[in-house]
């Protein structure tokens, strides 16, 4: 079995920010000499996700707009910022990320390439305020 | 290790159809001759899911009717329907599909089977119109 | 390759409840003997998910209180509960599962240790209400 694990860092701009990271899923999957097997690109953080759909600015509004209604940052008040003490509010960012359950996305590397539609790009989206990020890319397989 | 890796063709019938691909999960398995290991069910797509749940119309009516209201076709508009120039607009479809995010399960395998519960079912999920789709099912193991 | 696969039995307590799993996990990926390879965190039910983020009161509560909102137990009628004929209604816990849609989690193993971030904790939260559960973990690698 071969076995490579990458971690890239990262530095977000923004609450919501969508990072294409998909050149560097293609990267650790090309280093890792896997023919078979599969890629799991995985957020250590609590306030992140990782999500595949398209490139596309429209789309990417269109989400953040809905995150906004669905677990606003102003207009709504969270337990987890009264409790916290943190300096930066972000009891929004840790529903969002609950509600996405999105820390990993799993894809088959077949041939040794990730099977990725024509469309789908990775992406490590920030749920939280501009801040030093991790994203770990593992492939295993032979 | 043995790995297995299948497309398989869908036509899907319309938006919120839930296509029960249990079956299809267990045949791969089964082929793939993988005792002990894992089966990734993948969709290539960034306007459908893959979902695990039970098989009951009422709680399909019910999810779909949420989906309505969460992010509706009709009544919300979508940049990405703006710019997008596609002949059906599915904005909708790629809000949902994020919201989700769903792009695949990973299953235990063990003694040759797939590790369902009793009432859980393997579901590809269209959240665009009726079109041609692929579902991609994966099993590495021993 | 190695493979350990345990079956945890739970008695959950409420709706809502979020279970800290974490050190089952951190003990089955111990006694794999997996130094390179990933877990597989699986929930086998319908009702219920498996989510990783911080174990912290406020942010708990501030996420079932959104759970309450979006798919509320009273005062919203779910064609499940009219054909399920269940003695208890449960169709707000499967359009919750639906929309988590988080049967399982995946976190790579390396140097024999869970790549789990430091806030992250490892949750099986109950949609339903209390019932006897099982979390299946399931540990692969060399």
């Amino acid at each position: 079995m071969k076995h490579r694990f990458e971690n890239h860092d990262l530095m977000t701009e923004a609450c919501g920010q969508f990072v294409d990271i998909t050149d560097d899923v293609l990267g650790v999957v090309e280093r890792s000499g896997v023919r078979e097997g599969q890629v799991v690109v995985y957020s250590p953080h609590t306030t992140c996700a990782v999500l595949i759909n398209e490139l596309e600015d429209g789309f990417i509004q269109d989400f953040l707009e809905l995150m906004d209604e669905i677990a606003p940052r102003e207009g709504r008040s969270y337990r987890h910022d009264l409790h916290d003490g943190e300096e930066f509010p972000n009891g929004h960012s840790h529903v969002r990320t609950a509600l996405l359950s999105s820390t990993s996305q799993t894809i088959p590397v077949v041939d040794a390439k990730p099977m990725l539609g024509t469309y789908q790009r990775v992406f490590f989206c920030e749920l939280d305020r501009a801040r030093q990020r991790k994203v770990f890319i593992q492939v295993t397989g032979e």
